[in-house]
């Protein structure tokens, strides 16, 4: 199948990228490598450096023989290109990563707002118009996140809801309330694509994706060159990520407010086989569907006790702090957000054991020297943007 | 009080500045006049020419011997000064009507979409920031359109919906289905205000308009140098104005489909009536409230039946046409949005009736040699894009 990955430079993207090539697929990669930008304008870097776009993908042309086919271009600012890769490369599955994928960064000022819904909606809007235009069967997979959703009081279902009211019934869009600039822009592009679906007759899958956590896939293990990203700062980093390097340094762990904030999460080897299974299942022409995409639900503070607890066991000592919470989210809530859809196609789920959090640690503890202190404490405040 | 209007040279935004400083409020208009551009870019002119702003400004002191200040400036694309605005004039309330308000001139092509998209959603973000950091009192009164809720099989709630589900209960932003890239814009909008309010304590109100008839209000009447625009093209006019065109002309009603499609409409001086309520009664800090903002409801077909029973007293013989639908959307369907809270605020509706129409047909005729006949017929079709 000839796959286009946008924002193949990415955490995700890239190791999607050889995952398919991996498996025999053609496979083309796309990103405007403006994330290393806005990591440079921040002051953070990945915990281990990061080759450049075009030295990856000669390293995996070396290790697994297969070719990756990349470009470099801006889907949001660049629309001519848009068309011109579609043209050229005729996709049949576009999974769609190539958004500013922070939410702290989009909350840093009226300008990192504007940025990130002006890149994630624009961009792709750009993609949908070149899809009607050039590819209207290619089947989009768009990645969402679980945070459109917000912390309702009612269960979470995978993008619509049935809804009786006096008496009269619809399946509705499930309402959203998102909790930062860049979570909107997911909303927005969730409203954006439905609507081409349904239109155009164009085929999407939104992947309401929880938190991501692991560095390592079948691929990124074939040579260290081939890596995937790992950001621990309190900008690009998730809270397991800052928790493992704290651990590793003998910081406290820092749990922004009480800590109970529960949040879906999965293995980035269950992100592969998701992409995996839903491009292997398309939906059908004009059918825009939802899948929630998570295995576990953890409050963050479970999160850090884990961590203590195996951490603790690598003789490592750890210790919990609560810190004023610079978000704006409740702290304690309900939270049942469904994902069967995805486990009916097959997903066999890797949990958050006790190996995987060791390994990430392991990991960490080996790159000790290269940890800035200094990147793990929040500096953007939701109020006071 | 000091109310600053936001694309105050439109059909909408300069009845309000006027009426608001008849009223001895002090008014400030702001406008980009993209709209007059837009309108040369398709081809279209509102039936009687408009002065500029500057001339109405002019005009308006003259006849009433009130000031209205007026800039000239881009909310979307100049950040500085919506800044400098607020900061200049410090407004209490903020009336924003300076948006793409045509669904059609969204759905021309790409360009139209993304620009209808940046300048909407991308403008009101300015406001949120500048409002934030120069005025977080003032009271947001913002134009959404009764089309961000689409036609679902339920009853429309002013926002929110309590829903019951699985055996709990919350009260959720109301599900979203617009039928265009301008309506997709105004849903974008309201997610953003929504979520400025939570965060900053920013208070607003979002009204969810229907369609607006009618051209003459208490002040426009003073003048013909104050009139507002009159639009019967197929881009930026109504379906009510383009029947009265047609009735006028000897051409026959071009009803889109079925013309079952319903909405809710209202009479100008109600979007006045409205406004000025909504003013005086604004919300607490931080609360973001929706008011559906219509007076009646009609199906499109009907609207084609008044105005041929009206023309035929007149002495026009008036017939109605079904064409092919260029839009998509459902043509018979369940519709019955709530408006009470308006009501509650004591709105007085002035209905549609045979005079309202019998005006609109009179105006229309004394300027019969300014129709561009051509202009009534879609161009624009959504599917084609």
């Amino acid at each position: 199948m000839k796959i286009l990955v946008l924002g193949g430079d990415g955490y995700l993207g890239w190791p999607t990228a050889m995952s398919f090539s991996g498996a025999g697929h053609e496979v083309m990669v796309v990103d405007s490598l403006a994330k290393r930008h806005w990591e440079q304008e921040c002051g953070v870097t990945p915990l281990i450096p990061i080759p450049p776009l075009h030295q990856r993908v000669r390293q995996w042309q070396q290790v697994s023989g297969k070719t990756i086919r990349h470009r470099v271009g801006d889907i949001a600012l660049n629309s001519r290109f848009v068309y011109q890769i579609l043209e050229e490369f005729h996709p049949e599955a576009i999974i769609h990563y190539a958004e500013q994928p922070s939410a702290p960064f989009s909350m840093i000022n009226r300008e990192n707002a504007l940025l990130t819904q002006q890149n994630n909606v624009l961009g792709t809007l750009n993609l949908l118009f070149a899809m009607k235009s050039r590819c209207p069967d290619a089947h989009l997979v768009k990645l969402g996140t679980m945070g459109e959703y917000g912390t309702p009081n009612i269960d979470i279902e995978e993008g619509f809801i049935e809804i009786t009211h006096n008496g009269r019934k619809d399946t509705l869009p499930f309402p959203k309330q998102p909790g930062s600039f860049y979570h909107l822009s997911k909303v927005h592009d969730s409203h954006n694509i439905m609507f081409a679906c349904k239109i155009w007759g164009l085929r999407a899958t939104d992947l309401n994706q929880g938190v991501v956590y692991g560095i390592e896939t079948e691929e990124t293990a074939l040579s260290p060159e081939l890596r995937t990203s790992f950001h621990y700062d309190s900008i690009f980093g998730t809270a397991l990520n800052r928790f493992c390097v704290q651990a590793a340094m003998g910081l406290p762990l820092t749990v922004y407010g009480k800590g109970k904030q529960t949040r879906g999460f999965l293995n980035i080897k269950d992100t592969l086989q998701c992409v995996d299974l839903t491009v292997r299942n398309p939906p059908k022409a004009g059918e825009y569907r939802v899948f929630n995409q998570f295995t576990e639900v953890f409050s963050v503070l479970k999160l850090a006790e884990l961590v203590r607890d195996t951490g603790t066991k690598l003789g490592l000592p750890v210790k919990i702090d609560h810190i004023s919470n610079p978000r704006i989210e409740q702290e304690e809530h309900y939270y049942n957000p469904k994902c069967t859809q995805l486990q009916s196609l097959g997903l066999r789920p890797k949990c958050l054991s006790d190996g995987v959090i060791s390994e990430m640690l392991e990991t960490v503890i080996r790159s000790k020297s290269h940890i800035d202190e200094q990147l793990v404490y929040p500096t953007v405040r939701w109020r006071n943007l």
